[in-house]
Protein backbone atom coordinates (compact mmCIF):
# COMPACT_ATOMS: atom_id res chain seq x y z
CA UNK A 1 0.00 0.00 0.00
CA UNK A 2 1.32 3.64 -0.87
CA UNK A 3 1.75 5.58 2.03
CA UNK A 4 0.91 9.42 1.49
CA UNK A 5 2.54 12.13 3.37
CA UNK A 6 0.50 15.31 3.43
CA UNK A 7 -0.48 18.15 5.92
CA UNK A 8 -2.93 17.92 8.59
CA UNK A 9 -4.79 17.20 10.79
CA UNK A 10 -7.58 15.30 8.61
CA UNK A 11 -9.84 17.65 6.93
CA UNK A 12 -7.32 19.64 4.87
CA UNK A 13 -7.34 20.44 1.44
CA UNK A 14 -3.92 18.78 1.44
CA UNK A 15 -5.69 15.37 2.51
CA UNK A 16 -8.17 15.81 -0.29
CA UNK A 17 -5.58 16.01 -2.75
CA UNK A 18 -4.12 12.81 -1.38
CA UNK A 19 -7.61 11.09 -1.52
CA UNK A 20 -8.46 12.26 -4.86
CA UNK A 21 -4.99 11.60 -5.87
CA UNK A 22 -4.63 7.81 -5.27
CA UNK A 23 -7.64 5.45 -3.81
CA UNK A 24 -6.98 3.34 -0.56
CA UNK A 25 -3.56 4.74 0.73
CA UNK A 26 -2.54 5.31 3.99
CA UNK A 27 -2.11 8.75 4.66
CA UNK A 28 0.66 10.35 7.26
CA UNK A 29 -0.34 13.77 8.30
CA UNK A 30 2.11 16.53 8.76
CA UNK A 31 2.47 19.78 10.37
CA UNK A 32 4.59 21.81 8.00
CA UNK A 33 5.94 21.71 4.42
CA UNK A 34 9.45 20.62 5.78
CA UNK A 35 8.00 17.74 7.49
CA UNK A 36 6.52 16.29 4.87
CA UNK A 37 9.64 16.75 2.70
CA UNK A 38 11.11 15.48 5.64
CA UNK A 39 8.76 12.18 5.72
CA UNK A 40 9.54 11.43 2.47
CA UNK A 41 13.42 12.01 2.17
CA UNK A 42 13.74 9.30 4.98
CA UNK A 43 11.10 7.30 3.20
CA UNK A 44 8.66 6.68 6.00
CA UNK A 45 6.35 7.76 3.28
CA UNK A 46 6.31 6.81 -0.85
CA UNK A 47 4.96 10.21 -2.10
CA UNK A 48 4.43 13.41 -0.48
CA UNK A 49 1.43 16.15 -1.78
CA UNK A 50 2.09 19.80 -0.85
CA UNK A 51 0.77 22.71 -1.84
CA UNK A 52 2.51 24.78 -4.71
CA UNK A 53 0.45 27.96 -5.50
CA UNK A 54 -3.09 28.81 -5.26
CA UNK A 55 -5.05 30.85 -7.90
CA UNK A 56 -5.69 33.96 -5.76
CA UNK A 57 -2.82 34.13 -2.75
CA UNK A 58 0.22 32.79 -5.41
CA UNK A 59 2.92 30.76 -4.71
CA UNK A 60 3.82 28.85 -1.46
CA UNK A 61 7.11 30.41 -0.79
CA UNK A 62 7.76 27.00 2.06
CA UNK A 63 7.04 24.75 -0.90
CA UNK A 64 10.11 26.62 -3.06
CA UNK A 65 12.21 26.59 0.04
CA UNK A 66 11.92 22.93 0.88
CA UNK A 67 12.11 21.74 -3.26
CA UNK A 68 15.60 23.73 -3.44
CA UNK A 69 16.94 22.20 0.05
CA UNK A 70 15.77 18.56 -0.31
CA UNK A 71 16.67 16.36 -2.85
CA UNK A 72 13.58 14.86 -4.27
CA UNK A 73 11.62 15.08 -7.41
CA UNK A 74 8.68 16.56 -7.96
CA UNK A 75 6.62 13.61 -9.79
CA UNK A 76 3.07 14.89 -10.57
CA UNK A 77 0.83 17.56 -10.01
CA UNK A 78 -2.96 17.58 -9.24
CA UNK A 79 -5.12 21.32 -9.40
CA UNK A 80 -8.29 21.16 -6.57
CA UNK A 81 -10.84 23.55 -6.68
CA UNK A 82 -10.99 25.16 -3.24
CA UNK A 83 -13.91 25.63 -1.70
CA UNK A 84 -14.72 26.99 1.57
CA UNK A 85 -18.21 26.16 3.75
CA UNK A 86 -19.19 27.92 6.74
CA UNK A 87 -20.00 25.13 9.37
CA UNK A 88 -21.85 25.70 12.87
CA UNK A 89 -24.58 24.05 15.08
CA UNK A 90 -26.37 27.54 15.33
CA UNK A 91 -27.74 29.59 12.48
CA UNK A 92 -26.21 32.73 10.92
CA UNK A 93 -28.05 35.07 13.17
CA UNK A 94 -26.47 33.56 16.24
CA UNK A 95 -22.91 33.40 15.12
CA UNK A 96 -20.42 35.56 16.84
CA UNK A 97 -17.09 33.85 17.13
CA UNK A 98 -15.77 32.21 13.62
CA UNK A 99 -12.78 29.94 13.52
CA UNK A 100 -10.65 30.28 10.17
CA UNK A 101 -6.82 29.58 8.75
CA UNK A 102 -5.15 32.50 7.86
CA UNK A 103 -5.08 31.92 4.41
CA UNK A 104 -8.92 30.83 4.26
CA UNK A 105 -9.55 34.20 5.82
CA UNK A 106 -7.43 35.88 3.36
CA UNK A 107 -9.47 34.35 0.74
CA UNK A 108 -13.56 34.76 1.99
CA UNK A 109 -12.82 38.18 3.99
CA UNK A 110 -15.04 40.19 2.21
CA UNK A 111 -17.74 37.72 2.58
CA UNK A 112 -17.40 37.08 5.84
CA UNK A 113 -17.37 40.11 7.13
CA UNK A 114 -20.66 41.13 5.04
CA UNK A 115 -22.06 38.17 6.78
CA UNK A 116 -20.51 39.18 10.41
CA UNK A 117 -19.59 42.65 10.54
CA UNK A 118 -19.12 42.18 14.08
CA UNK A 119 -17.75 38.41 14.35
CA UNK A 120 -14.25 38.04 16.24
CA UNK A 121 -12.28 35.66 14.01
CA UNK A 122 -9.98 32.83 16.00
CA UNK A 123 -7.60 31.86 13.28
CA UNK A 124 -5.81 28.73 13.70
CA UNK A 125 -3.38 26.32 12.18
CA UNK A 126 -4.91 24.52 9.52
CA UNK A 127 -8.52 24.39 8.15
CA UNK A 128 -8.56 20.41 9.66
CA UNK A 129 -8.19 22.47 13.23
CA UNK A 130 -10.84 24.59 12.83
CA UNK A 131 -13.49 22.24 12.64
CA UNK A 132 -11.80 20.26 15.49
CA UNK A 133 -12.06 23.33 17.46
CA UNK A 134 -15.57 23.76 15.98
CA UNK A 135 -16.57 19.80 17.59
CA UNK A 136 -14.69 20.77 20.43
CA UNK A 137 -16.99 23.34 21.68
CA UNK A 138 -20.30 22.53 20.10
CA UNK A 139 -21.86 26.14 21.11
CA UNK A 140 -24.62 27.87 18.53
CA UNK A 141 -22.56 31.27 19.09
CA UNK A 142 -19.22 29.33 16.90
CA UNK A 143 -18.81 28.68 13.66
CA UNK A 144 -15.54 27.38 11.38
CA UNK A 145 -14.84 27.87 7.84
CA UNK A 146 -13.95 24.27 6.49
CA UNK A 147 -13.70 22.08 3.44
CA UNK A 148 -16.45 19.78 2.96
CA UNK A 149 -14.23 17.33 3.45
CA UNK A 150 -13.68 17.69 7.00
CA UNK A 151 -17.71 18.56 7.39
CA UNK A 152 -17.70 15.07 6.49
CA UNK A 153 -15.01 13.52 8.50
CA UNK A 154 -15.87 15.78 11.58
CA UNK A 155 -19.74 15.39 11.54
CA UNK A 156 -20.43 19.09 10.86
CA UNK A 157 -23.55 20.77 9.60
CA UNK A 158 -22.87 23.46 6.62
CA UNK A 159 -25.29 26.07 6.99
CA UNK A 160 -23.55 27.98 4.26
CA UNK A 161 -21.58 26.49 0.92
CA UNK A 162 -18.75 28.16 -1.30
CA UNK A 163 -18.56 31.77 0.95
CA UNK A 164 -15.55 32.36 -0.86
CA UNK A 165 -14.98 35.35 -2.60
CA UNK A 166 -14.28 34.55 -5.83
CA UNK A 167 -16.29 31.60 -7.42
CA UNK A 168 -13.08 30.27 -9.58
CA UNK A 169 -10.34 29.77 -6.61
CA UNK A 170 -7.99 26.75 -7.51
CA UNK A 171 -4.77 25.50 -5.88
CA UNK A 172 -2.04 23.78 -7.40
CA UNK A 173 -0.64 20.82 -5.68
CA UNK A 174 2.43 18.84 -6.51
CA UNK A 175 3.44 15.04 -5.93
CA UNK A 176 6.96 14.32 -4.63
CA UNK A 177 9.01 11.38 -4.82
CA UNK A 178 12.83 10.08 -4.08
CA UNK A 179 12.13 8.13 -7.27
CA UNK A 180 11.53 10.23 -10.75
CA UNK A 181 8.15 9.94 -13.41
CA UNK A 182 8.76 8.64 -16.51
CA UNK A 183 8.02 10.57 -19.60
CA UNK A 184 4.56 10.59 -20.61
CA UNK A 185 5.10 13.13 -24.06
CA UNK A 186 3.05 15.56 -22.08
CA UNK A 187 5.12 16.72 -19.36
CA UNK A 188 6.52 19.87 -17.66
CA UNK A 189 9.42 20.37 -16.20
CA UNK A 190 10.55 22.02 -12.89
CA UNK A 191 14.55 23.72 -12.74
CA UNK A 192 15.93 26.41 -10.35
CA UNK A 193 18.52 28.70 -11.84
CA UNK A 194 20.98 30.46 -9.57
CA UNK A 195 22.68 33.55 -11.69
CA UNK A 196 25.45 33.96 -9.26
CA UNK A 197 25.82 37.23 -11.29
CA UNK A 198 23.77 40.53 -12.10
CA UNK A 199 23.88 42.31 -14.98
CA UNK A 200 21.06 43.39 -18.15
CA UNK A 201 20.19 40.83 -20.75
CA UNK A 202 21.05 37.78 -18.13
CA UNK A 203 17.54 36.63 -18.20
CA UNK A 204 17.03 37.56 -21.30
CA UNK A 205 20.09 35.68 -22.28
CA UNK A 206 18.88 32.29 -20.40
CA UNK A 207 15.33 32.51 -21.80
CA UNK A 208 16.61 32.29 -25.29
CA UNK A 209 18.04 29.49 -24.74
CA UNK A 210 14.16 28.00 -24.45
CA UNK A 211 12.91 30.44 -26.97
CA UNK A 212 15.15 29.34 -29.91
CA UNK A 213 13.93 25.36 -29.17
CA UNK A 214 10.60 26.75 -29.10
CA UNK A 215 10.16 25.72 -25.68
CA UNK A 216 7.22 27.38 -23.73
CA UNK A 217 7.75 28.63 -20.76
CA UNK A 218 4.90 27.84 -18.07
CA UNK A 219 5.71 29.88 -14.93
CA UNK A 220 8.80 32.28 -14.17
CA UNK A 221 9.41 33.41 -10.55
CA UNK A 222 12.39 35.04 -9.35
CA UNK A 223 13.04 34.01 -5.51
CA UNK A 224 14.72 35.89 -2.85
CA UNK A 225 18.34 33.79 -2.43
CA UNK A 226 18.47 33.32 1.10
CA UNK A 227 19.01 36.24 3.22
CA UNK A 228 19.75 38.59 0.36
CA UNK A 229 17.02 40.85 -1.23
CA UNK A 230 18.04 41.85 -4.84
CA UNK A 231 20.15 38.37 -4.39
CA UNK A 232 17.35 36.29 -6.48
CA UNK A 233 17.11 32.46 -7.76
CA UNK A 234 14.87 31.99 -10.38
CA UNK A 235 12.31 29.47 -10.35
CA UNK A 236 11.17 28.11 -14.13
CA UNK A 237 8.64 25.58 -15.29
CA UNK A 238 8.54 24.65 -18.91
CA UNK A 239 6.79 22.58 -21.36
CA UNK A 240 8.41 19.12 -22.12
CA UNK A 241 10.41 16.24 -20.52
CA UNK A 242 14.51 16.12 -19.11
CA UNK A 243 14.99 13.54 -21.56
CA UNK A 244 13.14 15.17 -24.58
CA UNK A 245 16.36 16.41 -26.91
CA UNK A 246 15.19 20.03 -27.30
CA UNK A 247 15.28 19.97 -23.26
CA UNK A 248 18.97 18.19 -22.88
CA UNK A 249 19.92 20.70 -25.14
CA UNK A 250 18.84 23.61 -23.43
CA UNK A 251 19.70 22.42 -20.18
CA UNK A 252 23.11 21.67 -21.20
CA UNK A 253 23.63 25.13 -22.38
CA UNK A 254 22.55 26.75 -19.24
CA UNK A 255 24.57 24.62 -16.94
CA UNK A 256 27.70 25.97 -18.78
CA UNK A 257 26.70 29.23 -17.84
CA UNK A 258 24.66 28.97 -14.14
CA UNK A 259 24.09 26.53 -11.26
CA UNK A 260 21.10 24.63 -12.48
CA UNK A 261 18.98 22.55 -10.20
CA UNK A 262 16.46 20.18 -12.13
CA UNK A 263 13.57 19.28 -9.12
CA UNK A 264 11.87 16.72 -12.01
CA UNK A 265 9.73 16.30 -14.77
CA UNK A 266 6.17 15.22 -14.98
CA UNK A 267 2.99 14.64 -16.36
CA UNK A 268 1.28 18.01 -16.83
CA UNK A 269 -2.21 18.69 -16.29
CA UNK A 270 -3.11 21.67 -17.84
CA UNK B 1 1.40 66.60 9.36
CA UNK B 2 1.47 63.32 7.63
CA UNK B 3 -0.74 60.50 8.00
CA UNK B 4 0.84 56.78 7.23
CA UNK B 5 -1.81 53.93 7.35
CA UNK B 6 -0.37 50.77 7.59
CA UNK B 7 -0.92 47.21 9.57
CA UNK B 8 -1.77 47.46 12.98
CA UNK B 9 -2.39 46.98 16.21
CA UNK B 10 0.61 48.88 17.75
CA UNK B 11 4.30 46.62 17.45
CA UNK B 12 3.85 45.13 14.12
CA UNK B 13 6.99 45.42 11.82
CA UNK B 14 4.46 47.98 9.48
CA UNK B 15 4.67 50.16 12.64
CA UNK B 16 7.88 49.79 13.10
CA UNK B 17 8.86 50.39 8.86
CA UNK B 18 6.26 53.50 9.18
CA UNK B 19 7.97 54.83 12.64
CA UNK B 20 11.02 54.67 10.63
CA UNK B 21 10.52 55.52 7.36
CA UNK B 22 9.28 59.25 8.51
CA UNK B 23 9.49 60.83 11.99
CA UNK B 24 6.64 62.44 13.98
CA UNK B 25 3.87 61.48 11.31
CA UNK B 26 0.36 60.16 12.74
CA UNK B 27 0.03 56.19 12.31
CA UNK B 28 -3.69 55.06 10.80
CA UNK B 29 -3.72 51.34 12.04
CA UNK B 30 -5.83 48.93 9.76
CA UNK B 31 -6.27 45.18 9.95
CA UNK B 32 -5.29 44.12 5.74
CA UNK B 33 -3.14 45.39 3.27
CA UNK B 34 -6.46 45.52 1.31
CA UNK B 35 -7.77 47.89 3.81
CA UNK B 36 -4.18 49.99 3.68
CA UNK B 37 -4.73 50.48 0.10
CA UNK B 38 -8.86 51.79 0.47
CA UNK B 39 -7.95 53.96 3.42
CA UNK B 40 -4.81 55.75 0.91
CA UNK B 41 -7.21 55.80 -2.22
CA UNK B 42 -10.02 57.56 -0.27
CA UNK B 43 -7.38 59.84 0.82
CA UNK B 44 -7.60 58.90 4.46
CA UNK B 45 -4.23 58.48 4.90
CA UNK B 46 -1.34 60.45 2.84
CA UNK B 47 1.16 57.10 2.76
CA UNK B 48 0.51 53.65 3.21
CA UNK B 49 3.30 51.11 4.10
CA UNK B 50 2.76 47.30 3.16
CA UNK B 51 5.31 44.67 2.97
CA UNK B 52 5.80 43.22 -0.45
CA UNK B 53 8.63 40.66 0.39
CA UNK B 54 10.45 38.83 2.73
CA UNK B 55 14.11 37.12 2.46
CA UNK B 56 12.93 34.08 3.25
CA UNK B 57 8.83 33.90 2.87
CA UNK B 58 9.04 35.32 -0.46
CA UNK B 59 6.35 37.76 -2.29
CA UNK B 60 3.40 38.79 -0.42
CA UNK B 61 0.09 37.62 -2.79
CA UNK B 62 -1.77 40.04 -1.30
CA UNK B 63 0.52 43.63 -1.89
CA UNK B 64 0.29 42.47 -5.56
CA UNK B 65 -3.10 42.13 -5.72
CA UNK B 66 -4.05 45.14 -4.01
CA UNK B 67 -1.54 46.77 -6.80
CA UNK B 68 -3.03 45.89 -9.59
CA UNK B 69 -6.55 46.53 -8.62
CA UNK B 70 -6.31 49.80 -6.66
CA UNK B 71 -4.75 53.28 -8.91
CA UNK B 72 -2.17 53.80 -6.42
CA UNK B 73 1.84 54.65 -7.14
CA UNK B 74 4.93 52.91 -5.29
CA UNK B 75 6.41 56.41 -4.47
CA UNK B 76 9.76 54.42 -1.95
CA UNK B 77 10.08 51.47 -0.94
CA UNK B 78 12.51 49.84 2.60
CA UNK B 79 14.05 47.40 3.91
CA UNK B 80 13.57 46.44 7.15
CA UNK B 81 15.27 43.53 9.19
CA UNK B 82 12.84 41.19 11.06
CA UNK B 83 14.17 40.33 14.37
CA UNK B 84 11.72 38.12 16.24
CA UNK B 85 12.13 38.41 20.14
CA UNK B 86 10.81 35.98 22.32
CA UNK B 87 8.54 38.13 25.97
CA UNK B 88 7.59 35.80 28.91
CA UNK B 89 6.66 37.15 32.86
CA UNK B 90 7.99 33.42 33.40
CA UNK B 91 11.21 32.17 32.26
CA UNK B 92 12.52 29.24 29.33
CA UNK B 93 11.69 26.86 31.83
CA UNK B 94 8.23 27.85 32.94
CA UNK B 95 6.54 28.24 28.89
CA UNK B 96 4.19 26.07 28.27
CA UNK B 97 2.25 27.90 25.70
CA UNK B 98 3.27 30.37 22.87
CA UNK B 99 1.42 32.95 21.28
CA UNK B 100 2.81 33.86 17.62
CA UNK B 101 1.70 35.07 14.01
CA UNK B 102 1.56 32.15 11.31
CA UNK B 103 4.41 34.03 9.38
CA UNK B 104 6.55 34.41 12.72
CA UNK B 105 6.24 30.77 13.38
CA UNK B 106 7.49 29.83 9.71
CA UNK B 107 10.45 32.13 9.97
CA UNK B 108 11.47 30.71 13.32
CA UNK B 109 10.35 27.43 13.92
CA UNK B 110 13.17 25.17 13.92
CA UNK B 111 14.58 27.77 16.82
CA UNK B 112 11.24 27.26 19.08
CA UNK B 113 10.84 23.80 18.45
CA UNK B 114 14.69 22.52 19.97
CA UNK B 115 13.34 25.51 22.91
CA UNK B 116 9.92 23.47 23.84
CA UNK B 117 9.75 20.24 21.69
CA UNK B 118 6.53 20.18 23.90
CA UNK B 119 4.73 23.93 23.95
CA UNK B 120 1.42 24.81 22.40
CA UNK B 121 1.82 27.38 19.79
CA UNK B 122 -1.48 29.61 19.58
CA UNK B 123 -1.39 31.27 16.64
CA UNK B 124 -2.35 34.91 16.55
CA UNK B 125 -3.73 37.46 13.84
CA UNK B 126 -0.38 40.19 14.47
CA UNK B 127 2.70 40.50 15.85
CA UNK B 128 1.07 43.37 17.71
CA UNK B 129 -1.37 40.91 18.57
CA UNK B 130 0.43 38.30 20.20
CA UNK B 131 1.79 41.19 22.74
CA UNK B 132 -1.44 42.30 23.39
CA UNK B 133 -2.29 38.44 24.22
CA UNK B 134 0.40 37.99 26.16
CA UNK B 135 0.30 41.34 28.14
CA UNK B 136 -3.64 40.43 29.06
CA UNK B 137 -2.55 37.70 30.56
CA UNK B 138 0.50 38.40 32.60
CA UNK B 139 0.56 34.05 33.50
CA UNK B 140 4.41 32.92 33.78
CA UNK B 141 3.64 29.53 31.62
CA UNK B 142 2.60 31.91 28.36
CA UNK B 143 5.26 33.46 25.98
CA UNK B 144 5.17 35.96 23.06
CA UNK B 145 7.04 36.09 20.12
CA UNK B 146 7.43 39.28 19.16
CA UNK B 147 9.24 42.79 17.70
CA UNK B 148 11.20 44.49 19.95
CA UNK B 149 9.19 47.72 19.03
CA UNK B 150 6.10 45.93 20.72
CA UNK B 151 8.01 44.63 23.65
CA UNK B 152 8.68 48.66 24.34
CA UNK B 153 5.03 49.77 23.44
CA UNK B 154 3.61 47.34 25.70
CA UNK B 155 6.33 46.94 28.71
CA UNK B 156 6.92 43.21 27.90
CA UNK B 157 10.05 41.46 28.93
CA UNK B 158 12.22 39.85 26.05
CA UNK B 159 14.24 37.02 27.73
CA UNK B 160 15.89 35.80 24.56
CA UNK B 161 16.84 37.85 21.67
CA UNK B 162 17.15 37.10 17.77
CA UNK B 163 14.93 33.60 17.88
CA UNK B 164 14.83 33.22 13.96
CA UNK B 165 15.84 30.61 11.96
CA UNK B 166 18.35 32.47 9.87
CA UNK B 167 19.94 35.29 10.85
CA UNK B 168 19.53 37.41 8.19
CA UNK B 169 15.72 38.09 7.62
CA UNK B 170 14.77 41.65 6.00
CA UNK B 171 11.42 42.55 4.86
CA UNK B 172 10.99 44.70 1.64
CA UNK B 173 8.05 47.30 2.15
CA UNK B 174 6.75 49.54 -0.42
CA UNK B 175 5.50 52.94 0.13
CA UNK B 176 2.38 53.64 -1.81
CA UNK B 177 0.49 57.21 -2.60
CA UNK B 178 -2.15 58.73 -4.67
CA UNK B 179 0.87 61.47 -5.73
CA UNK B 180 3.66 59.63 -8.14
CA UNK B 181 7.14 60.14 -7.19
CA UNK B 182 10.02 62.19 -8.46
CA UNK B 183 12.79 60.99 -10.68
CA UNK B 184 15.61 61.07 -8.44
CA UNK B 185 18.36 59.20 -10.90
CA UNK B 186 18.89 56.27 -9.05
CA UNK B 187 15.23 54.77 -9.38
CA UNK B 188 13.36 51.36 -9.63
CA UNK B 189 10.06 51.23 -11.95
CA UNK B 190 7.47 48.65 -11.35
CA UNK B 191 4.88 47.40 -13.71
CA UNK B 192 2.68 44.68 -14.53
CA UNK B 193 1.78 43.10 -17.97
CA UNK B 194 -1.10 41.28 -19.13
CA UNK B 195 0.47 38.79 -22.34
CA UNK B 196 -3.04 38.03 -23.11
CA UNK B 197 -1.84 35.21 -25.52
CA UNK B 198 0.50 32.39 -24.21
CA UNK B 199 3.06 31.13 -27.07
CA UNK B 200 6.69 30.29 -26.92
CA UNK B 201 9.61 32.84 -26.66
CA UNK B 202 6.62 35.51 -25.79
CA UNK B 203 8.30 36.14 -22.24
CA UNK B 204 11.47 36.38 -24.18
CA UNK B 205 10.48 38.58 -26.68
CA UNK B 206 8.99 40.70 -23.68
CA UNK B 207 12.50 40.94 -21.90
CA UNK B 208 14.27 41.88 -25.39
CA UNK B 209 12.80 44.70 -24.91
CA UNK B 210 14.83 45.68 -21.91
CA UNK B 211 17.69 43.97 -22.93
CA UNK B 212 18.40 46.11 -26.21
CA UNK B 213 18.10 48.75 -24.16
CA UNK B 214 20.40 47.95 -21.39
CA UNK B 215 17.66 47.95 -18.52
CA UNK B 216 18.34 45.92 -15.83
CA UNK B 217 15.47 43.95 -14.43
CA UNK B 218 15.65 43.07 -10.66
CA UNK B 219 12.63 41.00 -10.05
CA UNK B 220 10.39 38.67 -11.96
CA UNK B 221 7.13 37.12 -11.58
CA UNK B 222 4.04 35.44 -13.11
CA UNK B 223 1.12 35.65 -10.98
CA UNK B 224 -1.74 33.36 -11.23
CA UNK B 225 -4.87 36.18 -13.16
CA UNK B 226 -7.40 36.06 -10.66
CA UNK B 227 -9.27 32.35 -11.33
CA UNK B 228 -7.25 30.36 -13.80
CA UNK B 229 -3.72 28.67 -13.37
CA UNK B 230 -1.92 28.88 -16.20
CA UNK B 231 -2.88 32.11 -16.82
CA UNK B 232 -0.32 34.69 -16.11
CA UNK B 233 0.39 38.71 -15.23
CA UNK B 234 3.96 39.81 -15.34
CA UNK B 235 5.37 41.47 -12.17
CA UNK B 236 8.59 43.15 -12.90
CA UNK B 237 10.53 45.50 -11.48
CA UNK B 238 13.51 46.86 -13.26
CA UNK B 239 16.45 49.83 -12.75
CA UNK B 240 15.62 53.48 -14.01
CA UNK B 241 12.51 56.14 -14.05
CA UNK B 242 9.50 55.93 -15.83
CA UNK B 243 10.32 59.44 -17.49
CA UNK B 244 14.07 57.87 -18.94
CA UNK B 245 14.42 58.18 -22.12
CA UNK B 246 15.04 54.13 -22.32
CA UNK B 247 12.63 53.41 -20.46
CA UNK B 248 10.14 55.75 -22.35
CA UNK B 249 10.86 53.72 -25.63
CA UNK B 250 10.92 50.31 -23.80
CA UNK B 251 7.40 50.79 -22.31
CA UNK B 252 5.87 52.30 -25.30
CA UNK B 253 7.21 48.95 -27.41
CA UNK B 254 5.43 46.92 -24.58
CA UNK B 255 2.22 48.95 -25.06
CA UNK B 256 1.68 47.71 -28.72
CA UNK B 257 1.96 44.54 -27.98
CA UNK B 258 1.00 43.70 -24.59
CA UNK B 259 -1.41 45.77 -21.40
CA UNK B 260 0.49 47.13 -19.40
CA UNK B 261 0.05 49.11 -15.88
CA UNK B 262 2.94 50.87 -14.35
CA UNK B 263 2.98 50.87 -10.57
CA UNK B 264 5.18 53.42 -9.68
CA UNK B 265 9.13 55.15 -10.61
CA UNK B 266 10.55 55.41 -6.94
CA UNK B 267 14.47 56.17 -5.41
CA UNK B 268 15.72 52.61 -5.42
CA UNK B 269 17.30 51.40 -1.79
CA UNK B 270 19.65 48.58 -3.31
Amino acid sequence: MTTIATLGPKGTFSHEAALSYKKNSKIAFNRTVWDVFDTVSSKKADLGIVPLENSLSGTVGLTIDALMRFNLNIVDELILPILHNLASYGTLKTIKTVYIHPVTYEQSERSLRKLFPKADYIETSSNGDSAKRLLKTKDKTKAAVIPSLAAKIYGLKVIKKNIQDNKSNLTKFIVISYKAAKRTGKDRTTITIYPQTDKPGLLYNLLGEFAKRSINLTKIESVPSKGRLGDYIFYIEFEGHKDDENVKKTLKAIESNFFLKVLGSYQRKY
